[in-house]
């Protein structure tokens, strides 16, 4: 790829020394050598190679497992099966919302299985031979159920309830058809009178298909459960605290007993956020005392992890001649798979946040399939609530005869207005960035015959919340950070940049690391967009924190008092005595520290407050061979607002990863199922991910509006770039083939079928 | 072994929960299982194997050293020798105390090998067999020189000086003789008119063997050193900020660069205070793109790293007839081997430690020898510096017909009173001791015939200094410590306790662990009796601040000042408003953190002041066979005063273990050279420590006078128990044979020997 050729101006503008630049990130070396831990790399003393045995079927009733024959066979040294976990009720009782339960009966089965690839039982040997002979020696006896493959079939009146039992929150027991997990629904203004006034209302179906995150490294961890209770973890994934919540929750472990460890990620996008092999490996290293290993096959991951819910969504909007935005309806159903899993409040939230809209009526609801149980995938929900408005506003402005990004313009929300919730939005972005894509040149580039271009917005609203840091100054003046938010997107080189901008020095001279939950406080998972923002502050508290002990150091070495003594461009600076107008720099301070009160250190907590939606704005241009439906994106431009960007590098890379992972889903990504719900192409070679040679360079362009809310103005950029592309390359190939394409992805078999078919 | 007659009352008495008990050790299960982590268990992926060449000459000029034919094997990946780390100059400059160049040497030697076993060369390979055939392809050309084995040698007026350019610190240059390391001297009061004056004296030359710590493990790292120049090391030690300060000077690494991770130790008795591989492990690993992991054998432990230094000594004494003590001469030497090494401060500060000496002259020095560097071994100094003092106390209460307890309760040392450096004692414990020695059933016993019952005393200054802890309460309730301090005699056991103790919460509730140098602040080595004192400090220093934010969240919990809420009993009680009375548990306000704030997390910092020393009194009933020399220990009895007993079973094994080691010391161990320097016992069945069929149960017992600088009185107790037995067991063989012995080790041929000469 060549260079991206968006510009950064304001952080220089800003005065910033550190901050806006584009240093080498500092784990660099360990990953590009081959050096890094990531799970599969992580080998302990002693340790047994887990397996676990998949259900082949979709949905079936488990009669009887029989693990005696593997069990009796040499090298085995534990055969567990759900039986071995805790029963409803005491996982009910230790996480009263369920998710115990949910997750725990999805990492293995108990009565039924929900989907092909469901678990149901896990044996952990000296080899991983052996242990592959152990479960060809296990025997289910299953009596297969029909299967429940998409929304539709979930919501047929005849179908089959996959949890007969399961009561939805906010509504009557019963007053629901079956499979339906959770419900949504927000409301502004009179839609009905809205409608009525609009000079052009279009209405359209939409449906995407269930697509996956595709993360580098499949699943795995190392775990140790001893005989006194007290046990290890080794994984990569979002959170570790995250895996000790979970993982104590199902297991009835106190907190400070379960030590997780991270290890290196090479990619989550929300689908590492859930422990899937963890309590599995736990129960197997308590029987067979020993550390145990667990990892998933690809197949694995795609027929037992989270990936996104597919969707089936209806849309109604009404708009003035003038282009204004008056009256939205919208309806977004979302397969949640095998267990309760809901992003319709997310969806719904996102579908019309960059806008402002005086009247709308959403529903929306969660559903039950015979699939793994989805979950979340880079901006969850929100790809999904946004497609279906971003194509319908496309069709007002073809209706209207608008410019498309005009007509946005136009419905943008600005600082200070009524968000989705009812809250004033803050500082955001979405007018700058319209304003900034119509002034790009692939706005106003010439179009290719044949070739069409669309474009999209989206937002994400990002987040904030708990994070920990702790900040140690060397006895060299050099400076540690420890932080409990997993590196995914650069953050170490984030930190020590934000680290190093508020102390004054330079950005080589802060280390970060990735501490385990027993040696830093309780940090959320790396998703929601929200390490850079949330965990930032913790470190720039931590900072502050360590700045007054050395200014305090440093009045006791000159005799003054703290407030005498100023802290700027890496040296306290002395204000009074003998001393006035000396300064001593960080080294020479720390290299005192064990004589003016023992080594510097500081922690940070937060839960962090004040963050703001990132509002992206995205061009595709598109050309669909309609002999063979394939289609080839031909420019693509991401605009987005990142509020400061930290490491510009880092944003770009987020806007062009969101970006790709958007089109995959809008050209090629879907789950495959036969007839009777086996997944039919869990697999790379099968399941299309757009790769570097399929696509044109993304040109990333980062717009910076400042967060109030955060000290260098940080408001988060993972998520966002997901959204628009999937209206953005729907919109370009509508255009291009003269056809509305409202269901995903725009494979050549299903675009050649459409256009078969008119 | 029985359990250990040791009463301890006081901690109750104190109205402690948890001070004082004996709990469970939280890594108990993960040591006894084998899982636990030492250095020869790690590995990191792609290691190579390094190994070294030794020089079998005690003294000798390398002329050339050949290493192409080591380096042309297959399977070779780096060769390096003391000409790839920095010379002279660059090590003077970034050390200016000359340790970093020494410590350096000592690692790799440059130009002349100074012992049997220095290291001239070193490979890492793809195997440990290829490393180890590449060693015999590397060729030394050696010129020997004249060894010099011990002090006598070393002093010898035409000794060959091993280091003919070296400065001794407050003397004149060319103003000592040659192999003059190190001098020290102190006086107090009118010795020579206090001799005058007193009715009896007594003089007489001592002399004890080099002797090795003899710690489990042999050293062993693995090092990896990045082309961008950040670098970690795994290993095992008694300080991983003392590797990283080591290895950082050596290389020029700044310190935030250089991650150390320590893993588990099984001891380390001071021996583990230095690196011997780290920065051969360093230069191999960056030459070779790769980890590397070297590791020594147990001959290569007892030939190249640090065992104690054997003294020679004449002490002179005069007391008054009623047994005050009135003047003292002590004039110690210790051959510090190859490189400089002094403890001869310690040595003379411990010697009259526990009395009050009105008038003394002390000199000491450290000599030159052709040996391994010597290091510190627990109480470093002491024993040698205390055991002719008290032969020469029993000899004066044998001249003047008195009770040698008795003897020492009239000089023994008062609070308060001045102490070697001029500064009045605190709270020192040593008549308590002495008295509960006297009171204990074994002075009073009958002893059987033939045996000799010795008594001796000793101490040692204790130490406190720089610590770092952080402590985090996670989401449950349940407390995580983190410290850097590594656990060698039960710390992370202790740490619980007296937060626990702190908290208010039971010690199951809290869990400690020894993070990383990145991942915690600067703390000093487990060494100097340091870590329950100073660490400890550091921890309840983090638990205090960790209440404070307890309180605040319970304040804002109840919209009340913080200021209305108090502590205790694991709650914050309310002492206004309309919930005046209730209490809200620690898990109560967990659960609530991250609405009141974020995580509560707290750091410690200290560097401890207030150390106290700690006092022993150890009782020696032996029998020796004069036909075979042999010495049989029949009953032995160590009093120590603690200060606070946190974990008495952990301070009666300090006690126990340093008893035996100090009996090792006396009885048997010494190192034995041949003709020309070579060591010829290296290994555990030529070098004889005591083993558990050898002795009696150690019967500890427990004074506790606490510490008032410590909020639970502890003063430290590693160290003091191996300073009494050399005294112990030798008056005791003297008192059985009815003949002064004044040379150690005891062993059965010194003293058939000397009873055939008398």
């Amino acid at each position: 790829m060549n260079a991206p050729t968006g510009k950064l101006e304001n952080a220089s503008s800003k005065g910033y020394r550190i901050i806006g630049t584009r240093p080498i990130r500092p784990d660099g070396v360990d990953k590009v050598t081959g050096k890094a831990i990531y799970s599969p790399d992580f080998v302990a003393p002693g340790m047994l190679h887990g397996a676990i045995l998949r259900s082949p079927h979709a949905h079936a009733r488990i009669r009887a497992i029989d693990t005696s024959a593997a069990a009796a066979l040499a090298g085995v040294k534990a055969v567990v099966t759900g039986a071995d976990l805790p029963d409803d009720a005491t996982l009910l009782e230790r996480d009263n919302t369920g998710e115990a339960l949910h997750v725990a009966r999805h990492c293995l089965a108990v009565d039924r299985v929900l989907f092909d690839g469901h678990a149901v039982a896990a044996v952990a040997a000296t080899t991983p031979e052996v242990a592959q002979a152990a479960l060809a020696l296990i025997a289910v006896d299953y009596e297969v159920l029909p299967a429940v493959r998409t929304i539709a079939e979930a919501l047929a009146p005849d179908a089959p309830a996959l949890h007969p039992d399961h009561t939805v929150r906010g509504a009557e027991p019963g007053s629901l058809p079956a499979n339906i997990a959770a419900v949504s629904a927000n409301s502004r203004g009179d839609v009905a009178a809205a409608f009525a006034e609009a000079d052009v209302v279009v209405e359209g179906s939409y449906r995407t298909a269930p697509v996956h995150q595709g993360y580098i490294e499949p699943h795995a961890c190392v775990a140790q459960w001893n005989a006194d209770g007290q046990g290890q973890i080794w994984a990569s994934s979002q959170g570790h605290f995250m895996i000790r919540s979970q993982v104590g929750a199902i297991l009835g472990i106190p907190l400070a007993d379960l030590r997780v460890v991270p290890l290196e990620i090479g990619g989550g996008f929300g689908g590492k956020t859930r422990v899937f092999l963890e309590p599995v490996a736990m129960i197997l290293s308590r029987r067979a005392a020993r550390p145990v290993r667990l990892a998933m096959t690809r197949a694995d991951v795609f027929r037992s992890s989270g990936p996104a819910p597919g969707s089936e969504s209806r849309v109604r909007m009404g708009a003035k001649a003038d282009g204004t935005i008056v009256a939205v309806e919208l309806d977004v159903s979302l397969g949640c798979g095998a267990y309760p899993h809901d992003e319709s409040t997310p969806a719904l939230m996102s579908a019309t946040l960059p806008y402002s809209i005086p009247n709308f009526a959403f529903t929306g609801r969660a559903v039950f399939t015979n699939m793994t149980t989805s979950h979340a995938y880079r901006a969850p929900g929100a790809p999904q609530g946004s497609f279906p408005i971003e194509c319908t506003i496309d069709q007002i402005a073809e209706r209207l005869g608008m410019d498309p990004l005009d007509l946005r313009i136009r419905n943008a929300a600005r600082p200070g207005e009524t968000g989705y919730f009812g809250l004033p939005h803050g500082e955001v972005g979405f007018l700058e960035s319209l304003e900034a894509a119509r002034a790009h040149p692939h706005w106003s580039a010439p179009l290719a015959e044949g070739a069409g271009r669309g474009v999209a917005a989206g937002a994400w609203g990002n987040y904030g919340g708990p994070s920990s840091a702790e900040v140690s100054v060397a006895e060299d003046g050099t400076v540690l950070v420890t932080e409990g938010s997993p590196d995914i997107g650069g953050s170490r080189a984030s930190m020590a940049m934000m680290a190093g901008e508020t102390l004054g020095v330079p950005y080589e001279q802060v280390r970060v690391v990735i501490a385990d939950t027993n040696a830093i406080g309780f940090s959320m998972v790396t998703g929601g967009s929200r390490v850079t923002f949330a965990t930032g502050k913790a470190v720039i508290q931590a900072v502050e924190h360590v700045i007054e002990q050395l200014r305090h150091r440093a009045a006791l070495i000159w005799g003054v008092e703290t407030e005498e003594v100023d802290w700027r461009d890496g040296a306290a600076w002395c204000g009074s005595g003998d001393n006035a107008g000396q300064s001593l720099s960080l080294a020479a301070i720390a290299a005192r520290a064990n004589n003016s009160g023992g080594p510097i250190s500081a922690s940070g907590t937060v839960n962090a407050q004040g963050y703001l939606p990132g509002c992206g704005v995205h061009i595709c241009d598109a050309v669909t061979d309609p002999e063979t439906g394939v289609t080839t994106i031909t420019r693509y431009t991401a605009v987005q607002d990142a509020g400061t960007a930290i490491h510009p590098d880092y944003v770009e890379g987020q806007i062009q990863g969101g970006a790709v992972q958007g089109i995959g889903w809008a050209l090629n990504e879907e789950y495959v199922w036969n007839a009777v719900g086996q997944v039919d192409n869990p697999g790379f070679l099968d399941y299309r991910m757009p790769v570097a040679s399929d696509l044109p360079m993304i040109d990333a362009v980062i717009v910076e509006k400042p967060n109030p809310a955060h000290p260098f103005g940080v408001k988060g950029v993972g998520e966002t770039g997901i959204v628009p592309p999937l209206g953005a390359v729907a919109n370009a190939v509508s255009r291009s083939l003269g056809k509305r394409m409202a269901e995903l992805p725009l494979s050549p078999a299903r675009v050649h079928a459409a256009l078969t078919a008119s």
